[in-house]
């Protein structure tokens, strides 16, 4: 070493994310032990779930992991997206390491979209990241918010601010456990898989506009058919960008105005109703600024409405939604940015390679007012 | 889809942590503005110091950035181990979100150990992820905490439980930061040099058992060699297995006796103090148990007497030291593991090829009874 000093390069030999297997089926989740056991080997199980799910559907993934030789606890905790706080996390942690959960402990996240985000940000931050499976029980969670490793947790400037990347170790989807979901619940998972359609496939937009209401009816063959669709074009876009670098900003479409809903509403809206209208508004901003094809709006009301699901959110101040947008995770410097479709069934890259897109003030006002505003 | 279902695998395209330089020369501190903004170019840079290291460097560091085009502001947060905590970690992030600080930020961690720990861990969870910046202004920090991604905070239950790998986008390490340093704190850095010898490098080893006085004088040229060879031998380990799934454990020798030894302290007693008393009760351990050789803990007391490190702890009840272990990170079961040295210089592999071993309760009850029984 020279007296004056030395630069070392450490190049850490870190290896991707393993691939992972997403199980579709009716019934998979009474064989969840051999499969857990197999994908996440660990001295313990810790199968964390909200209190109403977990009396639902607990029982029967414990008696499973035991029976394939796991030892299997379980930890709940409050439901809904009210729940899903640093102070949660914090106290399922401690539980946790109160129990004596090592190294080597596996966390199974049973239940909706925020036992998913919130048991993974568990997992992803126990003693610096322990496997995660994920074992959905709502429509939104199983094509949505399981796949593709975002965790995270709310704070009170916004949703998913705090967080991780956390792919998980296997992700079983048991259309069965949908038997026992509201139906609002349902069309909110609706919602997401339109937005698959509308930014991917028009041959599937189409295709839910035309079964909505067997759909609805808990048609079981047809909704295996929409899960699996839905999660195989989700996932091969986070295959593809799995860090939200680039194209995987697409899965946000309706989401920047949808975000800001909810927290407008104090989280008291479904997700999937407030993407709903996010979507609507993002569409007719995007056609009056001239990137979105016209008429790509009204044929995505038409379809949001075939499936139960409303176009206006109800009455919102729109200068605190516009404010809101401004912290959204994709927001360059302050200035929103929203992923738009070109038309039905494909998404308008930006300049410069980006999937994200500023809008003039007046478009997104006059959307947001149309979807928001005084009727 | 056949109506019962099918298996999707995803399988996603993330790459592995890119290399980083760690930069080590006396004064690279004034340069930080340019070697930042190439490494991390962000729209801005929120740098967080504990207020006592603020007071002497922020000034300087937040000036360059400046000068470099960056925005760029200070967030501090009080002093000490005990500031090591959710709470800390929650408000830092809160007030980077309050002041707007979007994706396109990345976070500066300036200080020692606990500041890189608990900012390494802030920019691991801002928002999924943010880049972090390591600017160490402690030998300990340097020599260990800034090099190779660890971040986390403290819980109850023990050191370190909650956090994630993140590793740094570049280290800047300024040797001529240290004059200002304690030399009670230099000492505590010394100790883990010296573990870094006795683990893998004899010659380094004796090195500094030889320059003990000029080291601890502060001499600026033996300083930098020092730090230079610390981090090129702790690099090529983290090089090698980044998430520590293997020989990486080797760096913790000294540590499960260590950790347990500041746990009982209330983190009242420096981590370069306990993990020297924790190398001599593991090598006395080692010994009884015929994994270490003999005399082995003899020669590491007298290098560490040399720095003016205690070899023994203080008084501690050994049974609540044992319950603290049984909790470590590396524990199995419950059964706490150890990274032994075979000899001054390098580690016993144990069987199955990892490189932690239980140790017979006996053998280690003997040696805790000796470094921090009654005297």
């Amino acid at each position: 070493v020279p007296v004056d000093g030395t630069t070392l390069t450490l190049n850490p030999a870190t290896r991707p994310a393993p691939a992972y297997d997403i199980i579709i089926r009716s019934g998979v989740s009474a064989d969840a032990g051999p499969l857990i056991a197999t994908v996440a080997p660990a001295s313990r199980y810790a199968v964390l779930a909200p209190a109403p799910v977990a009396a639902l559907h607990a029982e029967h993934l414990l008696a499973s992991i035991r029976a394939a030789g796991g030892h299997a606890e379980l930890f709940t905790f409050p439901d809904g997206e009210s729940a899903k706080t640093r102070a949660t996390w914090s106290d399922l942690t401690d539980r946790m390491l109160a129990a004596g959960y090592g190294r080597d402990t596996a966390v199974v996240a049973l239940g909706g979209g925020v036992a998913g985000d919130l048991a993974g940000f568990v997992a992803a931050t126990y003693m610096r990241g322990v496997p995660v499976v994920q074992v959905p029980t709502t429509l939104l969670a199983m094509i949505d918010a399981s796949v593709g490793g975002k965790t995270g947790i709310d704070v009170a400037a916004g949703k998913n601010l705090v967080g991780a990347f956390h792919q998980p170790a296997l992700v079983l989807m048991d259309p069965a456990l949908l038997r026992t979901l509201p139906v609002d619940h349902l069309r909110a998972g609706l919602a997401e898989a339109i937005k698959h359609g509308a930014i991917l496939d028009a041959d599937y937009f189409d295709w839910i506009a035309r079964h909505a209401g067997e759909l609805l009816a808990g048609d079981a063959a047809l909704m295996t058919r929409l899960v699996a669709r839905s999660v195989e074009l989700k996932a091969a876009v986070v295959a593809e960008d799995p860090l939200e670098h680039g194209r995987r900003a697409i899965l946000n479409f309706g989401h920047t105005v949808g975000h800001a809903l909810e927290h407008a509403s104090g989280y008291t809206m479904l997700h999937g109703f407030a993407v709903a209208a996010g979507m609507v508004a993002e569409a007719e901003a995007g056609e009056a600024a001239g990137i979105t094809a016209s008429g790509t709006a009204s044929r995505l009301a038409d379809t949001l409405r075939a499936c139960g699901l409303p176009t206006h959110a109800g009455t919102f101040d729109v200068d605190g939604l516009l404010a809101a947008m401004s912290l959204d995770k994709k927001a360059r410097g302050g200035t929103p940015r929203f992923a738009l479709l070109q038309h039905v069934g494909g998404c308008a890259q930006a300049a410069g390679g980006t999937w994200t897109h500023a809008l003039p003030h007046n478009a997104l006002a006059a959307a947001l007012r149309h979807v928001a505003g005084a009727r």
